[in-house]
């Protein structure tokens, strides 16, 4: 790395830093992200520094010129940030004071810190980053939409405690982790809007003398408002926080998917199959088809929980202020970011591609008295008992069948079984009541598993799908439009028009 | 315990529980404090029966009856939780057949299950507690903000990295915490809302073939509205960990207060001192005056973040469906709402009892070079130099007088220095730019420490405050309102009124 | 709670604690299960101030008769901690004090301080939790290799992705977790050793100038060695963490036995079935036989994870010395301890009572190529090809059969796939390659899973847990001698024996 | 990236995975730390291979010269590892098979799995990295010993509760530290204990037919013994969480160290000095000398809690056998080291170049009674009272004192104030009492503050230092003989030697 050079904060310091003091402070590798990001921000305070005459029209146009130029010679890599200059926003600073000389390059740290600058940047990033995972949670969704509208009336055993309760339909299952992506989607929505205020002019922590214009920057950074005030401003990191719980429960379903996908294409449920292209051999087994992709989910889920618990410890006990600690809530959230955009990439072209075996679904559901609720609930409404009773008599009979290894399929045993009991029922009718298309057909309150039900809710959660795309679609156009302003006003100015024509 | 006996849904079963698993499954600690929600939930779900005619309104009114007796008999003691009932449900449902027989008392389960009754009963409860902590935060932010108005002009030391930054406000101070905790309000209003939807009538996990009004149900419990599909709201519990984690991160908040308390408290700052109401001694040391308050809350900060990671693992990789392991979302939540709750019981009366050592204050903010920036900012706007060789300057200007022993109070060393820089500011000059006061004073960008500031963001603090207790109370208003409809609904019922006249 | 009095340590204090105060700091419920612990701890510090001459024969005796009398009123329930005691020293202290008055109660505090004393009090109590969890990993272990002996050639599946990978026997997966758990074993042992060393004597943090001797009353409280460094001993939290680590890890080990539990008794596997005392039904689907033990098991794992996140956060950032935060080292720990032991209390019983269903396994093993991995080392032998070559041959031979939906079952048609790749293999030696029963028997390498590597191991095993439990034995003797030693020493006192006899 | 090839393990698939399934199931940045390791494994099994005749001695000459080059080229850059071959036991696989064909190269891999491959390469890096890290243990170890040793007298105040508590020295202060990182040695000797066993030949789960020396690979490979049981091996990663929460308990310490550093070096302390070149500046605040590492250090404990926290999620709740969720058990480790090594690298040198400001110490030792409990001790001993009487009466005094604004240092006052409670005291007495050095020269208790103690214990530290080091080194000399043997051994058979000579 060198021999660490003088920084632009050295005056009161007698010494250097050591090589190892700046290999352990500096921030290059999560900084790294944020280039683009830098850039802008300080085209938009230099902006607004020139409107408030803070400083000359003169100096914007030079300070402009040569952060264009930065960016330019980042782009075709002739330009990387030296870990000698600490981080991001030292790298850009020296990148114009040894271009353009510290009388002019020196003032554009003018009214910020980098304490409000850090957060500038990793808040553009993080706009981005949100609105990229929103629209991989949208394309997942949009996976189990195709599966349901496929599969309303394909029945199969729902679930309880790993066991056979009732018969479901596969598009009610896949519509189930819509309706729980639907809610990841809000609590990333809230994590943007949270993320999406202006920390610029916060300064260190106090404010400035300077008369500088906060909204401004709002403006020309796409930023909803200012967050306003300046000591919460730099002290808090709760919009990372939040961003990181969302991430997290994202992966909580996810993992609950991957563990389904994993026993649902074991050989003993047989219920689905996955791709070869989405699977993995083994290096010694050559028989094994594994789902390495779902195991590789639910084992970064794990990833992302630590990362959030790391904030979480991060924040603990922390006095008002900036505090360096806080440099370290950017590798937590980079790599949260990137595990889960990675999960989101994939996992909709498994599911794609995933076969569903629809006999082996139906073998299954009429296998082990999957229906037995339907017969408790007929026994009710035709033959006068309490529920209570009824659960005892239906659970006495499944007794009695399991007992000689029996299901309901044989109904001629469950018919004279339940005469036992006083409750004779016809074979035609019982055939019927343990029927599991039917009983799915007849689970009709509002959210149940029948068909119309299903139908409904695909055609609701495709409403709320196409509402949130156009609400993240309306934030990515709030966040471009903005760019493009701050860079009709950039061009402007270096063609050297008088007045940066803000705001018109 | 005593010896298990036959459950209610046994009827499959050979042998009872053995009492070490009655031991290790039921529930009875975490569901005391359900409860009363279980018998308004079992009311609320009898009266839609008897609507939908699923029962008779003669089997309803026995039913209201007994609930009612349930209830009082547990007010006044004689009705208690049996941990042979496995859980609270089973304990209401017992009671009731136990004094109306299985006839008439097994109807009460018809149309619903466990999975969703409880979370009936968990959300109805939930709701009452994110209400109580939303209200104590307004009272911690009322405490702030009595210092704030006290202390919008008085001058202390801002920190960063635990060092004297720049002179702020005591009340600059005070409003950032209420600004931080507005968030921890919108975070409890967010977990509100999810918590506040309607589980009854998802059933198992499949809804059901009987004719339910899940509307109706909503509409008595003071619902927002019906959580849809059924699956998804068996399987999930994002508004239990969206709870932990709001409850988490006012915890990190007030274990940052904390810390703040105990080092302000100290010898060595001495610039707060604790009542002696708030304070505890030691067993051998005579002299000592102890922190415990906010030790203890920063110690109990790793509890709720402990109750959030619990929440995470649990869910981490379970299929869909219930689980038993959900059986376990309730204990860390409950822990986490006693823990915030009791903080923010006491620490409003703790502030409000603290004496601040404003004159401590003023010493230590002249003592460090806090108002170097101002002069800095000085040198740009006067002496038509960059900022960054602004800070050259007066950064060897403090390396200087540090290595004098002095402090810009000598004046006149400072005048000399930076006129050896060519920066030639008369005395009079200097003793106004680096008067902390001043300083304060000029520090008027938005959302920085100057007192106009200060205040214009108290009265905007106020006005969201107002804003947050009319929504907070409009919520409670919605549950006291739906509770009363229930219970004149029983009422009528009980009365013998010919239909319980819902939905008027 | 009624008003709060004076306390102990009020001398310096103008006011009481309020009662909000009281309520807040004390630690009465984690402190109820230290009270006998803190006797005897009391008794032996009495005693060695006696030996030492710091209090006088006469003072010691009447300090041990009182202290006798309050483990007497504990146990039969006529003292109870007072919160207004703030913890269990103040209480027993109190107690003293009451009833001798301060003159002489008010001297066993002498040369010690309320933070080495409530270490005392929770390494005595963690020790015998210690020792008992250890009993109940023999037990859970003993119940593993019960099932290891009796079924050391039955063959089933072995998983790996969750998918059929090579076959192995019951019993080499029961000895599995033998192996695992006996390092759990190993690491409570080191947890043991952390927290067997005494702590009494470092008083508030710096020692004491009284002359008192620390390695007396380690030998009457059965420490193995004083902890030496008296700030260190004061400031450290180690040994708890260090507990919460082996029980998380434990609970790891159990999480994965349940998720085990959960598919192999669903329908789907069908190769294990739970006894119905050890198994829980629905409240609404008659047919439902649930493993709740095992997915509580499962579902309580997140607790002991976040106890011991919970107090990695509490340590994070503390300065040397006590600080308060340090109370709440207790809560998870407990909790802790009750959720280990509950599930080692149940789980191997209900180990015991569960069948395996050896028949479904054999079929499983059988169809799906699980002896693919034979086949191709069977290539490798006799066919001089080398593994990689091998492995693709009977990759590719699998794909066949797959795409044909036949198994290894059909011999002639995997014989003639073979013989396309130039691999001649007759029938009856092919019949013998894919026998998965063979495999295991053949599966000879160290630690493999053939009945001779099987109970070679089991045999193993059992000596080591003989020898652990001989060990956790020898704790418990140097325990209950300790104990019996401070027990005779006091009765020696009481009956007026001049001196007290220590270390005969 | 480029287009995915067939993979090595391809056989019974039909198509390659696509270019994301690589990309989101390699693990190439993780492996490229395993490369010399992952070789070093494949030439003690190669040698083993040969060694039992299961291949020739031609192969073998063959397949070490080819792991030689490999080895060479990955030293010389290139052979580096592509994605595309998914893991480093593929790239050095396919980079044997590409050199000498499959038929030669192919045979590497007969008897061993990735399953049990990858925990070789793991366990061969974790032990090299551990003894790193205990190195750098020591040293801070030695850093803290060296200001023990200049400080045996210098007395300071000892904090609880951050309040001041009694006078310590320095020196008593720096050996605490000592005292608790050699019990972070411990628990890093376990841990590398439990990493040194032997999983090769566990092969896939269920161990071989083939006739291996699991004995002679673990000498070749320096492990202590075999990890025996196949199963058990494949399932487990409690070595990794050992290790993970050793490090987690080493960063819980250096937080508590940086805390200090943090508060110690602030304004308001005063009692310590970074030196220049181990703090940072500010970009705005010209006056800032921050303590940047000791924040970064305190801030980046989080992200080893959180390393924790995601391998205890990992486990939580996998079935037994290989999971692919277990190749996401090294990047939290990796990381973990890396910011371990890192902390350990920097603080030694920080801790020597600060400067300790023992006047200050001097000062605040004296300002806030921190010798009450000297004196309490005194009317104890001289004055024939109670303690807890003592305690009251010098409680009172303090109380009075502050309400004068006085301390100790006003003898006169003080002694009046005694008086008034019959305690007398000769002024010349109660300075010699009030007096910090005198008061640490007395608490000459076992492990006690007193310059005795402190030196007594820092020789003790000293030599377990030593033994620790030696330990250390041992293990490193046995990882590098078994490392020359092995290499010893290649340069044999490549000579043509016709054995290898293994075990001579």
């Amino acid at each position: 790395m060198g021999n660490p050079k003088k920084t632009l904060w050295g005056g009161r310091f007698s010494t250097n830093l050591t090589s190892e003091s700046v290999a352990f402070t500096h921030s290059i590798e999560a900084d790294t992200r944020l280039i683009v990001y830098d850039i802008w921000g300080s085209k938009a305070h230099a902006i607004m520094l020139a409107q408030q005459e803070i400083i000359s029209d003169t100096d914007l146009q030079e300070i402009l010129r040569w952060l264009c130029k930065a960016e330019e010679d980042y782009q075709n890599g002739t330009f990387t940030l030296d870990p000698n200059k600490e981080d991001v926003h030292m790298n850009v600073e020296s990148y114009l004071i040894d271009n353009v000389g510290i009388e002019l390059g020196g003032k554009l740290h003018t009214a910020r810190s980098r304490n409000d600058q850090v957060l500038v940047d990793a808040r553009l990033y993080i706009r981005d980053e949100i609105l990229t995972i929103q629209r991989g949670i949208s394309t997942l969704c949009d996976a189990f939409l195709t599966i349901a509208k496929d599969h309303v009336d394909t029945v199969m055993p729902g679930y309880t405690h790993t066991q056979h309760a009732q018969p479901i339909s596969l598009g009610f299952w896949a519509t189930a982790y819509v309706s729980m992506f639907l809610r990841d989607q809000k609590r990333l929505q809230s994590a943007y809007e949270l993320a999406n205020t202006n920390p610029l002019g916060a300064c260190a922590l106090a404010g400035t003398t300077f008369p500088i214009d906060r909204n401004l920057t709002t403006k020309l950074l796409g930023f909803d408002s200012p967050h306003e005030h300046a000591l919460d401003v730099i002290s808090s990191r709760d919009f990372i926080a939040e961003t990181l719980f969302a991430l997290s429960l994202v992966m909580a379903n996810l993992s609950r998917l991957s563990e389904e996908i994993i026993y649902w294409t074991s050989y003993e449920y047989g219920i689905a199959v996955l791709d070869d292209a989405y699977s993995s051999g083994s290096s010694i087994m050559p028989q094994k088809k594994n789902p390495d992709i779902a195991e590789l989910t639910r084992g970064r889920t794990g990833r992302v929980y630590g990362a959030l618990i790391d904030l979480l410890t991060n924040l603990k006990g922390l006095p008002m202020g900036y505090n360096r600690d806080f440099q370290e809530d950017k590798p937590p959230l980079w790599e949260a970011f990137d595990i889960v955009k990675s999960c989101l990439g994939i996992l909709p072209n498994l599911l794609k591609t995933t076969e569903f075996k629809t006999e082996r679904m139906s073998e299954l559901v009429n296998a082990n008295f999957a229906t037995a609720t339907e017969l408790a609930n007929y026994l009710v409404k035709k033959h006068q008992i309490s529920f209570r009773e009824s659960h005892e008599i239906v659970g006495w009979l499944v007794g009695e069948l399991v007992e000689n290894e029996r299901t309901f399929t044989d109904l001629e045993l469950t018919h004279n079984l339940l005469k036992q009991k006083d409750m004779d029922i016809p074979i035609a009718q019982l055939k019927q009541i343990l029927d599991a298309e039917l009983a799915i057909q007849n689970n009709q309150s509002l959210g149940g598993t029948s068909p119309t039900e299903v139908s409904r809710m695909i055609d609701n959660f495709e409403q709320q799908l196409n509402e949130m795309a156009m609400h993240v679609s309306s934030c990515q156009t709030k966040i471009d439009d903005a760019y493009k302003e701050s860079q009709r006003i950039v061009k402007n100015v270096l063609k050297g028009s008088a007045e940066p024509s803000v705001g018109e």
